[in-house]
């Protein structure tokens, strides 16, 4: 086996590790809790459903591996919970670390790219990466809405929190943040989210 | 809400079914099961990252798209192990009553646009369906590697059952072939596969 080929398989056995990376989030039926590589494939399947309504045209398969590949950091960060407000101060520094250290198991060229996209989807200042992070917002939105909000009831988010979190959705899609708007004002209505 | 969307979010919530599906590859480092939604994502990330090596140019988006919905399937029809006789026998016909009911929850068009996908994946007589068959192949494949062929000891697996499978990596990736060739020759080797 050629050392390219032996980096590439490296890495794919190293993301594995991804699938033991838990959320905050509950599955759909009051289940047990997502790991990153389920909520990374539900986002990828979404963007590419949903992408007639991202504000800008995207190029799919960019948006579509922004997906697959933002939560391996990770595999050494943590899971940073979008409403820890300790863990998001060091968030940054911890998954520079990580993405330091696991992309270029890789051939150099392909690390090189994934650590861009990466950094593309953290920026958060083109098309592709605002559609990729409304669809990161999105899909724990529907699953905490089918499980009556209990992940919000849980951690005693606020609809001011859930706000500041949405209005990214809203740079990648005024639709699909037109759909959050109606699920949040629907759960505050029913008292899943308090005001 | 319109129609169009209300559809799209009903599928995008119905395929969470799929994080409960669960194969019979053990994660590395021994791991859990690993599920149907962690495979997926797998599979599309590697077809990725080594899409260089299959035997005919890809379209990409398209193979990826196969990785990632060609188990939604199993929400109803359940996983069937590659190497359980009986069940392969009915396999078909319960992949596909459950293909009419998931996929149309979608509005036509793209219902349509998913099942040809997975019946052209199911097919494996085009470029994208043979490459994504060899990443369906590779990916357990690994796995198993790193856990010294447990899975393969666990049921009794003989190397003659494995490269029948394995011929289909063939007709995706002669290269990556290869490298599946020399994992199972060096698991014979170990006494980790009967021969």
């Amino acid at each position: 086996m050629d050392n390219r080929i032996e980096r590439q398989l490296a890495f794919s056995l190293e993301i594995d590790k991804v699938k033991n990376v838990f959320r905050q989030t509950h599955l759909s039926g009051n289940g047990r809790y997502e790991n990153d590589a389920e909520h990374s494939w539900h986002m990828a399947v979404m963007a590419y459903l949903l992408r007639e309504y991202a504000n800008e045209e995207v190029d799919i398969v960019k948006v579509m591996m922004m997906c697959l590949i933002h939560d391996i950091v990770e595999i050494d960060a943590g899971d940073t919970y979008a409403y820890d407000e300790e863990g998001l101060k060091t968030q940054k520094s911890r998954e520079d670390a990580a993405k330091q250290r696991i992309f270029p198991i890789l051939p150099e060229e392909q690390a090189n790219e994934l650590i861009a996209l990466f950094d593309e989807f953290e920026l958060n200042e083109t098309a592709e990466a605002r559609f990729a992070h409304a669809m990161d917002n999105l899909q724990p939105l529907i699953l905490n809405n089918s499980n009556n909000g209990s992940d919000w009831k849980e951690h005693n988010v606020t609809s001011t929190q859930i706000y500041k979190r949405q209005n990214k959705t809203k740079l990648g899609s005024e639709i699909l943040f037109g759909v959050a708007d109606s699920i949040i004002q629907e759960n505050i209505h029913l008292g899943n989210l308090k005001k």
